[in-house]
């Protein structure tokens, strides 16, 4: 299931609004098949793995990470198709949360005499899928937040110098973590500081992840970077009630998607501006940034992962904050986060945390 | 010579104002003799070691992290005590910046006809014996500068709730930093916010660092818990000239050291402040902020080690910042220290840096 799992993970980023699910079919305790799901969400994991295994597959245990779809979409559901193929026991990690399957996977194939067991590693599943899990529910996507900071947790000087704080290994490697994202989201003040691209480079063909940009009043710069590339990779612009009918238009206008988000206080409610991606189909969010964003999703406990990236320089305290004011006022107020793993990346510090 | 070196940083923090050295003697290829600076300074390690040997001195040689020291203080000098032993080669990463010795330890060797050879390790061996070495040739000790902190690098909530940012494990860790090093030093901040001991516990029978707090005015509490053990561990209070008499007599009369230092504009001189230091015998210097001494000794380009404890939560912009104003407008303005480890301790990333 470790392997199936693993295998999963290869598809995050490319197949939403499908879950990356692993399969891994075993005979006679032999790999006989692999699977996950492919770029686009078609086929699922199980259909690849059946492919590769042929009539190996009969009397096969089929581990997937979850459980096989059950209802008839652009495909015949994968239950059926483990059942056709003569598959005798299906090991899974957890059940499906969307509706349309939701246990009734698990009911076609022990109809048809199929053993079942699940929650095996669930935990760690629940952590892979979660945000396609949660979405499913109507809940907001998986959120990594990811931070790339001077020894002190600055993000720029206070006259905004900001390139580079860290050095190019682990500059590399957030490339290939937005790759492993459905989208990757900043503020509105990054997008003007910083005109990024936020495309992914250097990492082979792949489904760019959307670019989200969080913006009440849609003021960045029509001759920005996103905007002209928009028809190039999507660029999805949340905002207020309150921003010009005109800005709507024109962003519109050079290929972009508007999304009408609700307000909080004199902010963007970001627990809606969430479940609005997910119910557009995101499954997993990379934000990057600002400090205002990362305080807002902070603040509203929305944050499933934070990386952090930490240079051997100080910046001092003039320098940009990398996670703006929280209102806190004792530590017990804040959520711990769990240590995943800590690396030299190329002699900046790679830092991954989960939350508990 | 990387185990002399090992077995000399036993002796940090313990042997000031002497050099913390290791000796390896080793005969026929094998080891016969280990030695370091026993704790106060007394005997050396090279004494230890042939001690140790015995008559198996004879036609060994010996492996010293540092010059055998040449001149009759307390105690003969190490070069006739391996002439004397019969050693036959000496090996050495270092020639001793001390001007008593300066290379007359080498020349008493190679006077007796024993083979010298050095320059071997010697930059491992500069790391460990800076502070000593700087201290020698009248320049400051060695700084460590220490800073515990939330991902987002603040080491307090706004309104000053600091315990505990990071868990258990790191700051047991700390304990034995301190321990290493011949003085912790604080600001006074730090020291009135705090009120701390600054003592190392829990880490058996050990010459306890001298506890140094850097006050301008000399403005901290006479009823604080350094005021009231100065007379068990030693408290020294570098203040600059317009402290009040009366405070520097009744710091006095705690059992404190009070030692004048000079200004640089408004605030304290960090080099001043480390030169004394260095002239009344301390090697190597643990600083363990606040942000405004954090700052100063970075501004003055002052720290050989940067040692950072990142706990998995976030205080926000509002938060106490760890490192103060540095005056920076680009990042290429600051120093960039070199990273040697990253660790979890505890659940906290632990990072180390050395100056390039």
């Amino acid at each position: 299931m470790g392997l199936a799992l693993s295998l999963g993970r290869r598809g995050q980023g490319q197949c939403w609004p499908n879950p990356a699910v692993g399969c891994v079919l075993v005979r006679d305790g032999r790999i006989v098949g692999r699977g996950w799901t492919a770029p686009g969400g078609r086929p699922h994991a199980e259909v690849v793995a059946l492919a590769q295994a042929g009539a190996a597959a009969k009397g096969a245990t089929a581990y997937v990470t979850l459980e096989p779809c059950a209802h008839h979409g652009e495909t015949p559901p994968c239950a059926e198709a483990l059942v056709q193929a003569g598959v005798a026991r299906v090991v899974s990690c957890l059940t499906d949360s969307d509706p349309r399957v939701s246990g009734k996977g698990f009911d076609i194939l022990r109809a048809a005499g199929v053993e079942v067991e699940t929650g095996v590693l669930a935990e760690e599943a629940a952590r892979d899928l979660g945000g396609f899990l949660s979405k499913a529910a109507g809940g907001p996507p998986h959120v990594t937040l990811k931070l790339a900071t001077s020894f002190d947790g600055r993000i720029a000087t206070a006259t905004g110098h900001s390139q580079w704080i860290t050095g190019g290994a682990a500059r590399r490697m957030v490339h290939g973590m937005r790759a492993r994202h459905d989208a990757v989201m900043v503020g509105a003040g990054t997008a003007r500081a910083d005109d990024p691209m936020l495309t992914v480079r250097n990492m082979g063909a792949i489904r760019q992840p959307v670019r989200v940009v969080v913006s009440r009043r849609l003021d960045i710069p029509l001759m920005s970077q996103l905007a002209r590339t928009a028809r190039e990779v999507p660029v999805w612009l949340c905002h207020g009630p309150d921003a010009d009918a005109a800005l709507v238009e024109a962003w519109e206008g050079v290929g972009a998607e508007v999304i009408p988000c609700g307000l909080t206080g004199r902010q963007l409610d970001m627990a809606s501006v969430l479940e609005r991606l997910g119910e557009v189909g995101l499954t997993r969010v990379f934000c990057e940034g600002g400090g205002a964003l990362a305080a807002s999703l902070l603040a509203g406990d929305l944050v499933d992962e934070l990386i952090g990236f930490t240079a051997g320089l100080a910046i001092g305290a003039e320098g940009l904050p990398g996670i703006g004011a929280l209102g806190l006022e004792r530590l017990d107020e804040a959520r711990r986060f769990e240590l995943v793993e800590t690396r030299d990346i190329g002699g900046d510090v790679m830092h991954r945390w989960h939350r508990h």
